[in-house]
């Protein structure tokens, strides 16, 4: 790999030092690296924010990218740190369900407790396993070292309780997962949950009480200010005010219920 | 082009991971490229804002850096994505106006409309445009993918509506076009509008009901707490409060008048 | 070397455009450049902030790493911009104590004036020395351009006053200097300054009327909520709430008094 790729998702909070800190060290053992932040935000400690992010914005990298993903309550506690690789994507992450939207999409391909110290930096602080142990391995990755050498065979990843969509025969029941930037409130009903054989302009989306004017295909089919409903871009049911702020106009947020019924 | 560049400039806000997808599409297409975000905090929607920050950022970049500008209220919609080159920087945008600061500066050199599907990702999203048109087609750039190829030629960009300064015989009146991190209030006055043959000593600056203590040529020349004008580092008029925040200290905002006189 | 380090540390704010210019000025004279991002959170203008940020992060970057430092409130004042090398690691920034912590650690082993201006851009604005001098000078310094070459030799660095331990027979008493995005409050007490001799045990450490459960050696030693004391990722004293933020539950922030008694 020319140009190998390392990601960083965690909770440190955008502008914070410390994911410079996980750069140097993968930097100091891998100059080639091509380093992305996919995000410094995830609510602090928050594994199922960090988990829905992973889910939907890791598979879009290159084969072989490692991402590195730290959000880490556990830091200093008995939880294991684990290499996992779902086909070509491998991620470095503690095993405390942050991984686990991604298996939901894809098994895992391979699991591995990374219990070799010897691919840790050699002083490990008691606060900071995302610099001393998840970095450090990442480029090791990147080097060519193979995962069996990591450490040995992790049984299987740790699941979190998550929203689960409830379907009816002609309605079904999901939850705000997400609030973008845009305020956009994004669902985890996927586009393939609803039935094929229904036309869209037959449904009806409500949050909470609100009920949005339609299941549009696209922004362009709606006026500015229309709150609306769509699949966006990770084909995730959404609701949106055009051209506006959804989560703040229509005070809604993360948990909510969302009703499409037909 | 050894290590071409793609830079980003979006309203997605600073930790959105809509931005790691668009590096993915770009990386996987091209693991040379160096990217660089110009800024993800252009207020949402707000192609303005958007415009100014292009204007004074996008020309600093090498020879043949492509600018990939996503502050697209109208996805979904009829409006074009367009390629455009302005001597050797090249830019990829909705055509919203988002480039018509850039265009003052420099009319366009070429002009493309991207409607050539085989430059795009395989399926295009409802909702971002940004990843599946505009990072694909920048990547194709930087391989060597020739404009002509991108699609048609484009007859011209769309204008919008942008605050002019008004010159009268002594005295002029601009407005508040950005505030930046500091709380500087930078305008759209430029260095080279003022008259050449008229002292500094003797202009007045006057935003709103607050008067600056002078026109001075360095922060040095005040001292802490004054509220001063000087021309910028991209040769813009601002005011400032020295080691302070003009925009909360004299209650300022972008829109607000900007008057010279002398 | 293949692929020279240059970071930045601003207090520009995240996502200022600025950040891009200085970045954009430094590619066009070495587009082999990686371009690291420390931070651009520093408070403006508050030149001890810089300087703890500095002094537990650069010196983890490799060998050869060009440090771009700016947080510069006398930009355009008589005040010099420095070429520093502690060891490895190599500085640009302004002569204002920025670099004092830094040089706390390691004695500088050159310090040069930057008074060469055949280094900085052909135009130098009045207020962006950083990127008209300083990404300038930095890019220069990784095409090989030996520092001597940069100016003459500077003095000495300026110092800021900084809060000291005080330390007693039985007690000592130092303070907050960071509160990091998780609200952990972090000291200038090290972990080489409590004696070693006493069982941690027996330590009691209070933040103003506040007094921790225990000096654990790490979170797994508590319970979600605790609030506890302990040594974090740069061997500072650390007084934090497992799962929690310390700032707000214990409403303290930098400057507040943090007492450990044996």
């Amino acid at each position: 790999m020319p140009h190998p790729i390392i990601t960083f998702t965690t909770d440190f909070g955008e502008g914070s030092p410390y994911v410079a800190q996980m750069k140097a060290v993968a930097l100091s053992m891998n100059p080639e690296l091509t380093l992305i932040d996919i995000t410094h935000a995830i609510r602090p400690q928050d594994i199922r924010h960090g988990a829905i992010v992973l889910a939907d914005t890791a598979r879009r990298f290159p084969p072989g990218t490692v991402h590195v993903c730290v959000v880490d309550p556990g830091v200093g506690t008995e939880r294991k740190i684990v290499y996992a690789r779902f086909g070509v994507q491998q991620f470095i992450a503690p095993d405390n369900g942050l991984l686990s939207l991604v298996e939901r999409q894809q098994p895992a391909d391979e699991l591995i407790c990374l219990d070799a110290p010897e691919y840790w930096r050699p002083e490990v602080s008691a606060t900071f396993h995302g610099r001393d142990i998840m970095a450090s391995v990442a480029a090791h990755v990147t080097l060519g070292v193979e995962s069996r050498q990591l450490g040995a065979r992790h049984a299987g990843l740790t699941q979190i309780a998550w929203p689960e969509v409830d379907c009816q025969e002609r309605s079904l029941r999901g939850s705000v997962v997400l609030v973008d930037g845009f305020g956009n409130l994004i669902t985890n009903i996927m586009r393939d949950t609803l039935p094929r054989d229904v036309p869209r302009a037959d449904m009806r989306v409500a949050c909470g009480t609100h009920v949005c004017r339609d299941l549009v295909a696209t922004y362009g089919d709606a006026s500015p200010g229309d709150t609306i409903a769509l699949f966006g871009s990770s084909d995730r049911l959404e609701i949106a005010v055009t051209n506006g702020n959804a989560a703040q106009t229509l005070g809604c947020a993360t948990g909510d219920t969302v009703e499409v019924t037909w």
